[in-house]
């Protein structure tokens, strides 16, 4: 779908840090962006703090001309006046499913007809807070990762009655601001990101409880082993060229290692007690506590300069 | 350890893939390094092939002097010749119980007095090859990732008899050659990383299964999102830093959602049948079989720019 300029108008309803972070990924690729939050004092500071982060981007090579951009984000006094003319909203209200039910029924009810609707949630389906809803076929799931100016993955989560043209028009939103959407085709908890996370955590959990390793040399070996490649290709793309023959020949080489590995995997450890104690107390030896704010800062350039060397380096489906 | 010049020399019995990607870590690094293989066309080959891939790397900026590292390679007329002399003896025959209880036994008898001899399975513990030696103290497993060069993990898992001394000195030949070894405290199926990178993987053929979504939004969920992390951050460090107070703070948040995810990632899907026939189709319509040795250069290449800019974006530990 080409997107013409008139069109390209989002809204941004909920201007904390997600928020925020969609406004800067959609007005960096020309988009107008209309901000709105219920909360006054959070709206007032939002465009300083996205020019702010716009700057920083643009300090390090990924953005250019963080003045103009900013340009072209706007606050709104009003839900009404901010959705006005926007082709495409995404809510960032607190992961609350009463919050999100009640300020669904005031986006659909004046929202442009054939807007989309897309809610960050990370944790509730569509499902819970659109049932009710007059317009409930062109309201989905877009969660995206913090920050998505950074990170590019959106998943596109339908609730059942979810039209395929909304879904299908969301896709297209996400890919004309460069996102990287993909379709988690029914609801499910976590989604498709948070059950990976989460399946490789409990692994990690389960082998820090077990003593078979320190949280340090798991975390050594994901960042200088597993996530390497992991940071250009995903799980499959990776077990593909892992044995001469293909994905199959490798499932025929190693399913059975993995499945005997696997049948002693299913415990789920609780992250509570001694257990968590010991993993705090590891990585506060590693990080303290009063470092932690500095060690983001730290995370979101190493991400800018991963970033920009996945751009320099060109298209990952060479 | 201070490791002087005159003991830097390790042996390479094993002249496969794995074995020259040791050879070259060891020589980049100044050691010398004498290669054995009991098959003499592979040995035969091995140091060109080595040359070969050296001259690649220094291409991408990833090494100096090719020809002259290469000097420091050896091809050793028998496994006595190749060990004399070595602080540091790495084992890479195929991955069968009895070819490396046999080996290890005429290891044993001819290495140096005080060599540590490590071996590079995957899947095999070493108390299953090593019990019935005099020196079974100083051997264990010094699991790499493929190819070493590039991706600098190293699983270093003591059987049941090896030494501390052993254990700390392999760790420390590790170090040397700029590899990060991680520590199995015992021994466990699979190690840590394919471990960790079994329940990842488990989960995403759950996922596939149950239709939830495509092996190519899977991946990238991976390499367009949890992967960008994971490849300079490991797990806990990365929630570590995605809750306020830190990573038992993080528990506290969202060990609930975790917890009832993983009630529900118990299942052990087997890697066959039709399932694995669909997973091979889709691989197959975006990458042919016969491009998979194209693409295996194109994922080398990318490691080692990706290895590049890592290098030139500094110290991990910032």
């Amino acid at each position: 779908m080409a997107a013409g300029n008139a069109v390209r108008c989002a809204a941004i309803i909920g201007t904390g840090l997600i928020g925020q972070g969609w406004a800067i990924v959609f007005a960096r690729m020309g988009w107008t962006v209309r901000l709105f939050d219920v909360n006054a004092a959070m709206l007032a500071e939002a465009r300083a703090l996205i020019l702010q982060q716009l700057r920083e981007l643009e300090s390090q090579g990924l953005v250019k001309g963080a003045d103009t951009i900013i340009e072209r984000v706007h606050v709104a006094a009003s839900l009404a006046d901010a959705v006005k003319g926007a082709r495409y909203i995404q809510e960032n209200s607190p992961e609350k499913v009463d919050v999100k039910r009640a300020l669904f029924l005031e986006l659909d009810a004046v929202a442009e007809p054939d807007a989309i609707i897309g809610s960050s949630t990370s944790s509730i389906p569509a499902s819970q807070f659109t049932e009710h809803l007059a317009g409930r076929h062109r309201c989905l799931v877009a969660h995206p990762v913090n920050p998505p100016y950074l990170i590019p993955v959106v998943e596109l989560c339908p609730a059942p009655w979810t039209d395929a043209a909304a879904l299908e028009g969301a896709r297209d939103v996400m890919t004309d601001i460069g996102q990287k959407p993909v379709r988690v085709r029914r609801e499910i908890e976590g989604f498709i990101l948070n059950r990976l996370q989460g399946a490789l955590l409990h692994e990690a959990f389960r082998l820090a409880k077990e003593g078979i390793a320190s949280a340090e040399d798991i975390d050594t070996t994901v960042k200088d082993g597993l996530g390497l490649r992991w940071s250009f290709m995903g799980p499959f793309e990776t077990i593909d060229l892992n044995a001469p023959g293909g994905i199959a020949d490798y499932c025929a080489r190693y399913g059975g290692l993995y499945q005997s590995i696997g049948a002693d995997q299913s415990e789920c450890v609780a992250w509570d007690g001694a257990l968590v104690d010991a993993l705090e107390q590891e990585r506060r030896s590693l990080l303290p506590q009063e470092d932690l704010g500095k060690r983001r800062f730290w995370r979101d350039e190493k991400l800018m300069r991963l970033m920009r060397h996945k751009q320099e380096d060109g298209d990952n489906h060479g």
